[in-house]
């Protein structure tokens, strides 16, 4: 390894956005659909998901640029699912990352479509790469509608909002978690070791890792809304006890919930060392996440 | 060919609704969403996408068991792009085919996430098929991105959305119905014949004919807007030039819309001559889909 953890997240973190905001630019398409695609996929944003995948790649010693399609189209499928997030129907928030909301720039129309469309190009982007082989890209892509689908992302934000204003159970919660947000991070590592062609214990045992990394990154963005610093996270804390949230440190305490972090926090360096990549600034990125205090 | 074309469409379209009606049977996930998929799915509807996938690879002599998972797949998609066209910031229609609309049968979060899970589903179906080879898969899962896509449907729907109360040309107006309709018309011929082992100039035919197919589509939709029979239409007419909208009739008067109509048709018959599919069921369901009066 020449490079440490920081530069090598920033170099890549640099590919990624640079690779995002040129994306449409030799597709055809209408403007406004176009310009409210490109709005909320370079808003900003710390481009997790690609750069874990593009992490593991390179843990496992393959060329960045094989998994760098599959990295993008996991960050437009991500960017979609904010924008219908948003939406008046479902959160109603106007503000992501301090700018406007897509529904808030545009219109509601506009913000329905660009999600529509950044979904449906995120396929298109895996199956026209020629980084690929075809019974590659038939997994990855298969993969990729599998995790975001009604068995997966779509299915956890279907639970979210039918769990809205009851308290739900600690199993419950981990549901929702597991499928609203850990399906797509469980795609990032496990793309990076499948193109790797690793063997599938290794593919396993690094989807064990990213389950364990997405809860423990949901419990330590609860336990920032209860004791992390205003000025610091950017953004008010407490909010989801005054909107009655069903959070970790709500139903563990603080304390439990604590605990629980850091059961998931052994369980992601477990696999990662069954893995053979817990030497690994992969491995550094998730630790340092998982501790993160803004 | 042993039967005749409406027995042939009749036996087809009672596959095509026994496969969507137990679609996602065996599939694990939540089921709100499973209950409003199927909801949209199999409330009614012609199945003519699907219908002339199917067509079409009987036409060319193919077993139809091998484009049936497409078929299906593009009629998700076309499902899914009729439940967010009915949300209250697109089109706003609270019945569809006599049904409630999906966001009023169940609410407008749950129409969303539907859709999306349609959409996003109608990949999966594709690439988890036993029928196609990974080179197919690909080919498949590339062109139904792009005709749904940004440079597609969605497109076209984006289009439509700004032209609204404003009077467009005759080509703007093509050029929304080639894209909001007639992208997945294409695809339903494409595939067939694709499938099919057709030679390039063949499939290239096909397409050609199926733009032609889609206009003719509209424009026959539009002429019964202004001469149909209410009670056989089994919707009011009249309602597009209540909401002023531009139609064929309206850019070219009634009798002008019949002859375009009509060089349209001559257009389709001439494109299935040279795919040597003239005398087949296929082209007997065209015409008189084209002929309709109701």
């Amino acid at each position: 390894m020449t490079l440490v953890m920081d530069e090598q997240v920033n170099q890549y973190k640099a590919i990624i956005d640079q690779r995002l905001e040129t994306l449409f630019d030799e597709v055809t398409m209408y403007s406004r659909i176009k310009e409210a695609m490109y709005y909320s996929l370079t808003v900003g944003g710390k481009r997790v998901r690609p750069l874990l995948m593009l992490l593991t790649a390179a843990a496992f010693g393959s060329d960045i640029k094989k998994v760098l399609p599959v990295a993008l189209a996991l960050e437009c499928v991500h960017t979609y699912s904010l924008i219908h997030d948003d939406l008046p129907a479902m959160d109603n928030d106007d503000y992501r990352r301090g700018k406007l909301t897509n529904h808030k720039q545009f219109d509601e129309a506009t913000a329905i479509l660009a999600g529509d469309a950044l979904l449906t190009y995120s396929f298109q982007l895996i199956s026209e790469t020629t980084e690929l082989s075809a019974d590659e890209k038939v997994y990855a892509l298969k993969r990729l509608s599998e995790v975001s689908g009604p068995s997966g992302m779509v299915g956890g934000q279907m639970y979210d909002l039918s769990y809205e204003d009851t308290t739900i159970s600690l199993n419950q919660l981990e549901r929702v978690h597991d499928l609203k947000t850990g399906q797509l991070l469980i795609y990032a590592l496990e793309m990076g070791a499948f193109l790797s062609h690793q063997p599938i214990e290794i593919v396993e045992a690094m989807k064990q890792a990213a389950t364990a990394i997405g809860l423990t990154f949901q419990i330590q963005d609860d336990i920032l809304d209860v004791i992390g610093d205003e000025q610091a996270l950017g953004k008010k804390v407490g909010s989801d006890v005054l909107n009655d949230k069903s959070t970790y440190p709500k139903l563990l305490g603080l304390e439990g919930a604590m605990k629980e972090r850091q059961k998931f926090v052994d369980e992601t360096k477990k696999q990662l060392d069954l893995a053979g990549v817990l030497e690994t600034n992969l491995a550094q990125f998730v630790i340092s996440l998982s501790e993160r205090t803004a």
